[in-house]
């Protein structure tokens, strides 16, 4: 259903306007996605029984025409609507050279514990404590997918996975890898000690290298923020893991750090 | 040499204003440097053979305050410009919150030979081609650093390490790990052969599994852009290696692709 706009002020297309202020501030359940492989990525799974819903595309003239394919796998309620290159960047508030932009409400988020309960004997857990970084948190989501992780904890120090910049560098891994929110650290590894997974905790102080892990069947890795790390109550629940460093550089960024560890996991 | 500064126009701080645009300019030799971090690492090099150059601070007055063992550690001629934070808000351009910049002259970019002359028997080299993204550039270098990589080579299309935000992102690294600019891909690699390097270059489509590799004593590792990736004309003439990723998912950021690399050549 394409539907043309002509002006910015259209109030059809207000849930898109301003939207990088409207990152700021959050919005229960709406997201924002961009670009052309979110959106394909987005469209192709919509429809299954755990799917997000999209509510609206915006798309400048010339996405419009190149992305004939998509529009005609849309579900025929969801509006499509175009505008000039010129009207889009008013819309939105700042110049978006992709020409793309996708509306959707987020599937509710899952309890951690029924999460957990749909993995298989052979499973792999991410958890994310503490990080308000919105590259680190798509990062790592972008890890995730790539090293076929099923599931990510995030506490509730955490910012939102589904946050626009978040989704974008997860290059759409966000909006698929199942994710859950924990109270804090200690209620992370409790809730996977209980269901067999060995929790093993990223940390410069960790007491053995990575290389030597041996895959366990079920297995979590906990990521904690680059200054702080991970709270010494986590680490001393946990069995921690060091990534050997050159001498005066003992810090890697986290979603690097996530990458090593679960190339590492996913590769035993 | 402490100098208040009351006033953003003062001529004396002309170098440190509207930083963002000089970011887009660039300026043939100079580089600005933000943060504690980044600032101690420079100074803690300052004197060497190899080390480059410190022409100016410009410091909040809180951190001027903080930062008393690191001025008093700076050659007598270096000024140490003082403000208060809304003047150096009004210089720089935007919010610096961090409050700390440096101005320095860059040590002159070796020769490509001249850089791998000086490498040992066992050495560890990192070659980009193509890498646009600052981010990019610095998480590479940030990560050529932690896993102690003794050189990187970038092409004529990469982004300058020395920008900004590339140094931010890189922790500082890409002020320590020499580097130097080849033409083309194709150049890096002849260069390395020659003195008798194993060339790894890193793609999806590469013959062999990263795990697999066995460390050569000299080896250099490429890295290509997301998107197109290495030319085909370089992955001919060299060993390619990929990195297993799950189904639907085959492309990792190119930053994390170098910790990854880096982690298993290092360990090794």
């Amino acid at each position: 259903m394409i539907l043309p706009i002509a002006e910015a002020d259209d109030p059809r297309i207000a849930d898109f306007r301003d939207v990088r202020e409207r990152d700021l501030v959050g919005r229960q359940g709406a997201f924002m996605a961009e670009g052309e492989v979110v959106l394909r990525l987005l469209v192709s799974r919509l429809g299954g029984a755990d799917s997000h819903c999209l509510r609206a595309l915006l798309l400048s003239e010339a996405q419009a025409q190149r992305l004939g394919d998509v529009i005609a796998a849309l579900p025929q309620d969801v509006p499509v609507y175009v505008a000039g290159q010129k009207v889009m960047d008013q819309v939105v508030g700042f110049p978006i050279h992709r020409g793309i932009l996708a509306l959707g409400v987020a599937r509710p988020l899952p309890e951690p514990a029924a999460l957990l309960e749909r993995l298989g004997e052979r499973a792999l857990v991410v958890a994310a404590l503490g990080l308000t970084n919105h590259d680190n948190m798509g990062g790592i989501f972008r890890n995730a997918a790539a090293f076929g992780a099923d599931a990510v904890l995030i506490d509730a120090a955490c910012c939102d996975p589904l946050y626009r910049k978040a989704i974008r560098v997860s290059v759409g891994a966000s909006l698929v890898v199942p994710f859950a929110r924990v109270a804090d650290g200690a209620a992370a590894v409790e809730l996977l000690k209980a269901r067999g997974f060995e929790v093993v905790a990223l940390s410069p102080a960790g007491r053995e290298p990575l290389s030597r892990l041996v895959r366990p069947p079920r297995v979590a890795a906990l990521f904690g923020t680059e200054g702080p790390g991970l709270p010494d109550a986590v680490m001393a629940m946990t069995r921690t893991v060091a990534i050997p460093m050159a001498a005066g550089f003992d810090s890697l960024n986290v979603a690097t750090t996530s990458g090593i560890v679960l190339h590492h996991l996913s590769g035993v």
